[in-house]
């Protein structure tokens, strides 16, 4: 059986990015998971002293504060400031654009739509930015009820697959006279998803690695199971069956933005043991 | 063989609008002709004295100009100002909106681009209004080879169809960080284009009423032609060949915006005649 990686896969720069500011901020306290990935947030933990607190007004004054990648909603922010913490602000640059295109265009009487899902912690922060009602639609059902003006500027969780952030504009472009169009999918999702559809195309086996709460590696297990019907999700190695391999001829690996390396790599190195001890 | 009249087909509000215009202003001089429609500008011509001229630096100076609904060049608007002509301006206001989003959107530094055919009059007059030169693409494959800014403002020729509008907003979206769509299609073009693809589905035979360069027109003869094999694009009764009626069932009629109803009577009156002499 031939292992391939998806040509892009794993860390993008905003995580990279959250991940070294925790590292330099010992003991720091990051509100909500700082990314999606719960063995990376242990390690954290555990070498850097970085907890978690969601309740923000439970963290005691003058500490040090991690923003989450995904950012926080801008009362949040505000409640921070009050109660004089030390900000670090690791929320991915990538969802501070459609923060700030929802500030403006609202402000500029533009009705504020969103691409996403509603319980996502991006989408909180993103949606609070809007100075007037945004409309939030993970799906094209969740649009028709809506009530659109004239004038309606678009922006999309950044870690949405493209083809359904058409639909939704062209559904928009449809009704309304001016549609502001924002595509802010950032690259990372878009290149890991266009490595994991070529890859899945060309595997009869796809293993998906990352977080079950992460946004862009359920995209990519989506994009993966489309083109490949033997399509796992696990989050880390011990989640391996040697049984999904038997008969199999291609064995295609790819990785949610928040999947460190380190898992990856444990990941292929059992599914290397499994090759060599004739498990497979 | 049953014979049917598409919902909606035929004048468009702009098109009616030019044509009591001309009416009322006898002997006017129109600048290329007022509708793509040659038996209409005819009529005009027979019956009320108005006159085509597309070189409007011939036309004598204090003369009735008639703008046609395709609208003129912004240059050509200035050259007969200079001439001191008296300007009855039937621009359609379809085309007028198009023609203030270029000058507004290129004077706030946005890239236009116009989804039409470069050759049209309609087209020729809107583009005319961008500060900047504009992106003109009749279809997909002309745009690749564009440069595009990262801000970039779409309007559509009014007679386009939406599909094929979409085709170019989804890859501008994946290109750009902002695209401002306007659908400028008009609401005339859209509801024909719906009428003629629903009445195509049901019918056995099509025959589309409209002028050979009007670009509605053409627009519906292809949409016809997808839905009914037997589709023909026709300026007068005249054209009719009882032979295409022979075994069919069910006969669809449309029009383009510039088709008068006296020539779709025409038409249709010389099928029923077709039916009743039995020459069907």
């Amino acid at each position: 059986m031939k292992i391939t990686l998806a040509k892009r896969h794993g860390f993008c720069f905003g995580v990279k990015r959250a991940i070294k500011l925790a590292e330099s901020n010992e003991n720091g306290i990051t509100t909500g998971p700082l990314i999606h990935n719960q063995l990376e947030t242990e390690r954290l933990r555990s070498k850097y002293g970085i907890t978690i607190n969601e309740r923000l007004e439970q963290i005691p004054e003058g500490s040090r504060v991690i923003i989450r990648t995904h950012g926080i909603p801008k009362h949040d922010f505000k409640t921070l400031e009050a109660r004089q913490q030390i900000i670090i602000d690791a929320t991915c640059p990538f969802v501070t654009k459609p923060q700030k295109i929802c500030e403006s265009m609202s402000e500029e009487g533009y009705q504020i739509v969103i691409f996403g899902d509603i319980e996502h912690p991006e989408v909180k922060s993103v949606m609070s930015y809007a100075l007037t009602p945004p409309i939030v639609a993970a799906t094209m059902d969740e649009l028709p009820s809506a009530k659109l003006k004239e004038r309606v500027a678009l922006v999309s969780q950044t870690t949405k697959k493209i083809e359904d952030f058409f639909k939704i504009a062209e559904y928009l472009i449809m009704r309304c006279a001016e549609v502001r169009v924002f595509n802010t999918i950032c690259n990372a999702t878009f290149d890991n998803q266009e490595s994991a559809k070529h890859l899945s195309q060309n595997s009869d086996i796809m293993i998906v690695v990352g977080g079950r709460n992460s946004s862009n590696t359920k995209q990519l297990f989506s994009i993966c199971q489309e083109q490949c019907a033997a399509s796992y999700l696990i989050e880390a190695a011990n989640e391996l069956q040697p049984e999904w391999f038997f008969d199999k001829e291609a064995c295609g690996i790819t990785a949610g933005a928040s999947t460190p390396q380190w898992i990856i790599d444990a990941v292929m190195e059992r599914i290397q043991n499994y090759l060599s001890s004739k498990e497979v």
